[in-house]
C-alpha cells in the first residue's frame, strides 16, 4: 500500500513574518489552501472550473497543530493528502515541513513527506452550490467525483 | 474655506507586524482602503450598494510616502479627503498618523489632521462597470455623483 | 455563576473578501488574535509589555468551526473567554457573530454572546521564552499570573 | 547596451482575490517585495544576512500604476530592475505581467520582460541601521555595495 502525498514548494516571504521573528501562524491556513488547490490541479480538477460549474468547496472545520515555527526565507513544503472522500464531503490532511536550501521549485509531485516537521493540520470541506447549500458532487459533477476517486486510489487511502 | 478630512481610528494588530518590529509597509494600502470606504459611507454612499448597481471603483494609480513606521499596538488614524472629483474619476489623499493611547474608537468624524505623521499617500480611481470598462457616474448613478459633489463642497476642496 | 465573555467589535473590510464573495476563512485566525489581545489588555496585561519581559505566547493548537460566512461590510463581534489557565498554558475560546448595523465600536466589554453565530474556535498557547522554550508564568511574571487568575474568577470559569 | 530584468514566477492564490473577482490591489506591494528579495539573492545578497549585519532597507516611497487586474490562478511574473544605486539609496522598478499557463516555476532568471503587462511600479529604499537612522552601505557593508555595483553594470543601467 502506497503512502504518497502531493508536495508543493513555497518560500516564506518577508510579508509573512511577524515581530516574534517567525512566520505568523495565520499563514499556514493560506499554505494549506495552496496545498489543496495544487492537489486538485494535480488530480485534474481546476478550482476555477469548479466555480464556473457553480460549485464551491468551503471549509467547515479546521485543526492546526503548531510544533516549530517557519522563518523568513525558509523553503517549505506543503504535503497534502485526502483522507475522507465522499459525494458530499472531502477532508485534506497537511504537513508543512522545512526543506533544504537547494530544494528546487518544481511543480506538484507525489512523494513521501520528508524534511523537518513544522506544522500539521486538517480541513474538512462540504460541496456547496452558489447559495451555500449542500451539493452532491456525484450528481452535479460526476467527472470530478470520478477524478477524486481515482486520486484516492492512487494515494492508497484506506 | 474649511480644510476638513474624515478621520477613522484603527489599531495596529500583531498580524500587521513584520520581523523589523514594525507594521509591514503593505498594510498602509489596506488602511487607505478603510479610509476611503468610511469616507464614502460618511458621504452617504455604501460601497456594497455601488457594487449592486454594477459599479466598481478600481485603483489605477497609487503613491505612498513612508516617513516613520507604525508599531504594534499603536492607535493610528487614517485621514482621508478627495482632491479630484469628476464624472469619471476620483482621487483620495491620505495621511496616517499615530494617535494618543486614550483616543476613543468613535465612528468617522470630520476633523483637522493631528497626531504624529507616519505616512501620506494618494489613490486615483476610475468608475468602471462589471466588465472593467469606464463608466460615467453622472449618468449611471446621478444620486451618487450628487453626494460626491456635496461632500467635495463640505471639505472645502479647491 | 456568571458566563461573561469579552466582546470586541470589528468591520469586515474589502481586503478580507475573496471571490466567493465572503470573508476568506483565514481572516478568522487574525480576528481570534484581536479577540485575545484585547481580552488580555482588558485583564490588565499588555501583550507588548509581555514581550519586553521576554515572554512569548505562541499558538500550539487551533481548531475552527465555520458555520456561516461573514460578508463585506458586516459588523462582527469576537467574543473571547479563557477556559484553561495554568502556570504553563492558556486556552482561549472564541465566537464570531454578526452584529446589527447600528452596533457602536466601543472598547472591550464583558457581555453574554449575542448576534448570529458565524464561527467558533479555540486556541491553545504555551508560555515561552525568546528561545521558544517553555516558561512558567507564575515564576517569570507572577503579577501576570495573578491577573489571569483574577480574570478567570470574574468570567466564572468552571 | 543590455536591458535585462530579473524574472520571478508566482501563482495568484485564492487568498489573494477579492469579491471583485480579481487579485486585490494590495498584493502587488507584496509581489514587488518578492521581486526585489529575489533580485538581491540573485545578486549574491541575502536579505537575512543584511539583517544580521544590522542593516535594514525600508521603503520610503512607492508608486504603482494598475492597468489590468491579475486573476485567480493566473501565473504571473514579477520583473525587477534597479535604476538608482548609490551608497545611501536604492530604487527598484517592477513590471508584473501575466504569463502563459505552461510557464515553469524556475528560479530567478535575467530576461527581457514579456507577457501581458498588468502593473508597473517603483520603490525607493534608504539603507538604515536598526535604529532607523541612515547608513552608508559603502562603509558599513562594502562587499554588499560592490555586489550592487556589479549587478547594476550587468543589467545595463544608464
Amino acid at each position: 500500500m502506497t503512502n504518497t502525498w502531493d508536495q508543493q514548494i513555497l518560500r516564506v516571504h518577508y510579508k509573512d513574518t511577524d515581530q516574534m521573528g517567525v512566520a505568523h501562524h495565520a499563514n499556514y491556513v493560506s499554505w494549506f489552501e495552496v496545498g489543496r488547490t495544487e492537489w486538485m490541479r494535480n488530480a485534474g480538477i481546476a478550482y476555477s472550473e469548479m466555480e464556473s460549474l457553480g460549485l464551491l468547496l468551503p471549509v467547515v472545520d479546521m485543526t492546526v497543530q503548531y510544533r516549530k515555527p517557519a522563518q523568513y526565507d525558509d523553503i517549505i513544503a506543503v504535503f497534502t493528502k485526502t483522507t475522507d472522500v465522499s459525494a458530499v464531503r472531502l477532508r485534506f490532511n497537511y504537513e508543512v515541513r522545512r526543506m533544504d536550501d537547494a530544494t528546487p521549485f518544481t511543480g506538484t509531485e507525489e512523494v513521501t513527506p520528508h524534511g523537518e516537521l513544522l506544522t500539521t493540520g486538517s480541513t474538512l470541506h462540504m460541496w456547496s452550490n452558489k447559495a451555500w447549500k449542500p451539493a452532491r458532487i456525484d450528481k452535479v459533477a460526476p467527472e470530478v467525483y470520478a477524478l477524486l476517486q481515482d486520486k484516492k486510489q492512487m494515494q492508497g487511502e484506506e
